[in-house]
């Protein structure tokens, strides 16, 4: 099937047009602003280089978080908007596990970390054979006492893993291993692995119930409920 | 450093824009025709969203092969123009070592295959923790040639292990591991992992001396051969 997935979790958003098992065409960028524009951009350019047009996809998949706020719900507004124009089915995926998915076969178990901010990372653990496989649950920790939930060796792989990167090591010593930096930004390839498998289980989901995965409460929410009398 | 990577070793284009150890910018097409085109198109549409000139980077990268004869002097001849009208330095890496890269800490050594035509496959063997290490030196040979070099179980990757995967499976039972489908394609941006290192080690080409590196003779140089009395 031919499947557009997109990933705007970090500062660094993708977009992978892919063609049953295979890369048809990824455009990632770093961006440090101006997010909403610039994702429409990328879109089309790959439609317009891979020679094809939104109509021609079978369906749309998107990083649905934990990661940045503001990201996340631009990503998944963006494929709401997408889908429903193109009359085309949505799946979602975790944006830790499409991480993990950078390094496949890994020795050990992979630990993608995000940068929460407040100090804190989103992080998971994952055992990545083929298909990366849910350990733990993803969650929002102080690095520290997340690192106490890893078992033994693992590779640590993301910006939150290259922010901490002094402190994992600190605290895990030998056991700490880490990505190589090339695969430190999460990929929509990487995604569209995971949804492609969504797909074949049937695990749309209804445009009304496609919501980001915050794991956290916002800075809105959180002000919301310390205005309650 | 701001560093430009090419990779036109197969069917797949791709070009990384790398700023020390992030990729600023990744745009990879599957192409199946006039490269000479479509990979500037793809250099100046990395450069524009990235609000980069070529002016700007500090030097050049290139896959040297093997793969594809016409793709990989299409990529050298590219850089060699860029770099020399920039006067910035070169770099170049095997094809098969970045390709091989799309497997950090892999859990067995790693078998890179392309498809080389004529029932080969460029080929090689790499222990990959944080860079590909190369474990022999890479070749071409039919495939169940290779796989008699081939130690024990490993993880396959490539084109040229989708093409064989049947072949491959059968020669080696349960020590044939595959990489998952997103990953079969190689990526510039693990070619500046490798440029990276080579431009630390000072181990920049000059221009004169940058050319593919086929492993065996081109059709033309064949005919050329024969031809002599």
């Amino acid at each position: 099937m031919k499947l557009l997935t997109i990933d705007t979790s970090t500062s660094t958003c993708s977009v992978a047009l892919t063609l049953d098992r295979r890369v048809a065409g990824e455009y990632l960028l770093q961006l440090d602003r101006t997010l909403t524009n610039r994702l429409l951009s990328c879109i089309d350019t790959l439609f317009r280089d891979a020679g094809m047009e939104v109509g021609d996809v079978d369906g749309f998949a998107v990083a649905l978080g934990p990661g940045s706020f503001t990201g996340v719900r631009v990503g998944v507004a963006t494929v709401k908007g997408l889908a429903m124009a193109a009359g085309k089915p949505v799946v979602g995926f975790s944006s830790l596990a499409m991480l993990a998915g950078n390094i496949p076969w890994s020795s050990f178990p992979v630990c993608p970390l995000f940068d929460a901010r407040k100090n804190e990372v989103y992080a998971g653990i994952y055992r990545c054979s083929s298909l990366p496989e849910q350990l733990a649950a993803d969650c929002v920790l102080p690095p520290a006492e997340f690192l106490k939930t890893v078992p033994g060796p693992a590779v640590f792989v993301g910006e939150g893993a290259e922010k901490y990167r002094n402190l994992i090591t600190t605290a895990m010593g030998a056991d700490a291993l880490f990505a190589p930096w090339h695969v430190n930004q999460p990929r929509a390839s990487a995604g569209a692995l995971l949804a492609a498998e969504l797909f074949a289980k049937g695990k749309i989901i209804p445009l009304a119930e496609l919501n980001p995965t915050y794991i956290r409460p916002s800075e809105a929410e959180l002000a919301k409920l310390q205005a309650r009398p």
